[in-house]
């Protein structure tokens, strides 16, 4: 099994992006699964485009995309991604859309082909704290979300695909101090956790 | 420089206390400074005669005890110690103090002599977040805070004490998504920062 | 203009669901359109049976459904509602769906017709906080928002339909002092600006 | 009995302040006891010398400040006041005290008189959320309470005093979704109810 994982760069202002940062750090093999990283951009169409490029010289299995969520305190498999853009801030391309469709003959929304809920039980029995989110947003990570989804119901039905979120990294909350975080070193067990428990129902 | 670091045992019902495992971890020495380990019983008045054997053996230059706040998402040291216990829970020997005065010829409160702006400076610097935390309860942790306080106003005056919470670890709120933790590592990390601004300030 | 807004009866243990309450205390009339209330049941499938009924009965061109999100802290119009029931407690019938579709042969997901972002500016603008949420969640409030889209695809073409989630109440709250809440003065203030959002929109 | 309340003017940029709004609109008598209202300047050693011109003029039982604590969610009486100011933004005068003693010769701290517990009690058995503070912060509203007990310690032997947090208003969270607030009825409902508690606790 081949599963592609994606991170994005920083933006918003912040120098790192933790999933970015997780991504790298991932083994090259979990249980005995190739993991293909790929870094992708913040923006908007392009991030997708980067992604299709991979699948199609990959072959992935599976598509993994992970992604920064400031704020949350645990790490997120998300659930369902609609088709729906609405940036409070531009990209880093400086798009900003507004209440606009992703995918104008797309579905209103795709769940994911992921096992959501054995994912978060794997991460919790990681000892970190996981739960299924049901919103991605309407940011980047919610169409990255999107458009593989689209692509895969449009052009490679065999894929399985989703999204996790992940916190802020504690270098980016120091001056705020009610602010959850996660260590780069438990993102990345999570992660793995995750990729574990994806491996185990995908096959 | 001799510096003894205090960690108290599990209580209320979970299985580890983060205060204890961190406190075990650190290094040796610290910055030149010896550090002196010492877990100490989650139990009133008990856990400040076992902070005294300590100070009488050990003779240290700093005391500090450190404990869990759970529910924060930061490295907290304490500037004060109130001379009051009201517990929400029983301690570890069953007494649940209402109300009580810790000592009734002791001072209202006690500031600690420790440098807490330094503490929270380091700790950022280390990358983590922090900030200076105005009550340390009116549980074991502000207890032991201000037991030792006592000892320094009527016994030890040389001595240089103070407290630090940090958050929960993060196996400790696997099922509990939206309360913040800190990997043992982090934890580790900021105590010996921590450390650090304790003995440039204090030397 | 006649709006139909429903509010759920209590459930989880509460004694009282502010939806209800506040849906009970909307004037009959708001910005000239009718104001037609109904007490639906935290049923799966059986709260939606009795908003059909109500339909066909009143003839609304608006459905407004109301319902608590306990642990937010503003009201909060929802974007869109998914074909997935999955409850973490069981409704008022002992119902306790498990990653269930609602309509096999329902979309994905639906967005609302109602105009959430109005909304959102008039509850702001009568001084009470805000935001469009991108979740409904996955138990009975999603459920019925996305029932009335379903009824809407299927029987009534004309129909605008959407949720609104609203904090607990104070006198939910009053031993949790960490978690917020809205008055039900504030309640019925903040559905009546959204209503009136509603009315000029969609006029 | 007479009892001076307190409340502070508008400060850091907020146009009003919730804690003078619910003083002005307190009954003039509360259980039998006159209501004396006092609106105070949101400035360093100045509020004190008003707080202290209206104990001369009107020889109160109790002095009771109330003050705005944005992001609490409860009604929050203070256990405490401590010997220090450290402002994190000046107070209206432009003074932004740093580590700063508030009286010299003053004790470490100050325990409140107030009946806190009975307080919190009779503001939940109204319906609104409360508890006990242990800490009332480093600026002004810590700084009152402290003045208020110097006062008394040196000056007013038989007075009691104490302090009391309140929330935001809806107002002033209308575009921060995630802040708690409380409406002002409900602020001056509670407020009311602690002095019905201070009243049946100190005759």
């Amino acid at each position: 099994m081949k599963i592609l994982v994606t991170g994005f760069d920083p933006f918003g202002g912040e120098s790192t992006n933790p999933a970015l940062e997780a991504v790298e750090q991932l083994p090259a093999t979990i249980s005995g699964a190739t993991i293909v990283k790929l870094e992708i951009p913040t923006i908007f169409n392009r991030c997708a485009e980067v992604v299709r490029a991979a699948i199609v010289r990959e072959h992935p299995d599976v598509v993994l995309s992970v992604g920064q969520a400031g704020g949350r305190a645990a790490l997120t498999p998300e659930l369902v991604a609609i088709n729906l853009s609405d940036g409070r801030i531009p990209d880093n391309a400086g798009q900003q859309p507004v209440d606009q469709p992703i995918q104008t003959n797309g579905e209103t929304a795709y769940f994911t082909q992921l096992p959501v809920k054995a994912m978060v039980a794997a991460i919790r029995a990681a000892g970190l704290p996981s739960t299924v989110s049901t919103t991605a947003g309407t940011y980047v990570c919610n169409h990255i979300m999107y458009q593989v989804q689209y692509l895969r119901a449009t052009e490679f039905p065999e894929l399985h695909a989703g999204f996790m979120h992940i916190p802020f990294l504690p270098s980016q909350v120091t001056e705020r101090p009610n602010v959850p975080s996660m260590s780069l070193t438990d993102d990345v067990r999570g992660i793995t956790a995750a990729i574990t428990a994806i491996v185990q129902q995908t096959e």
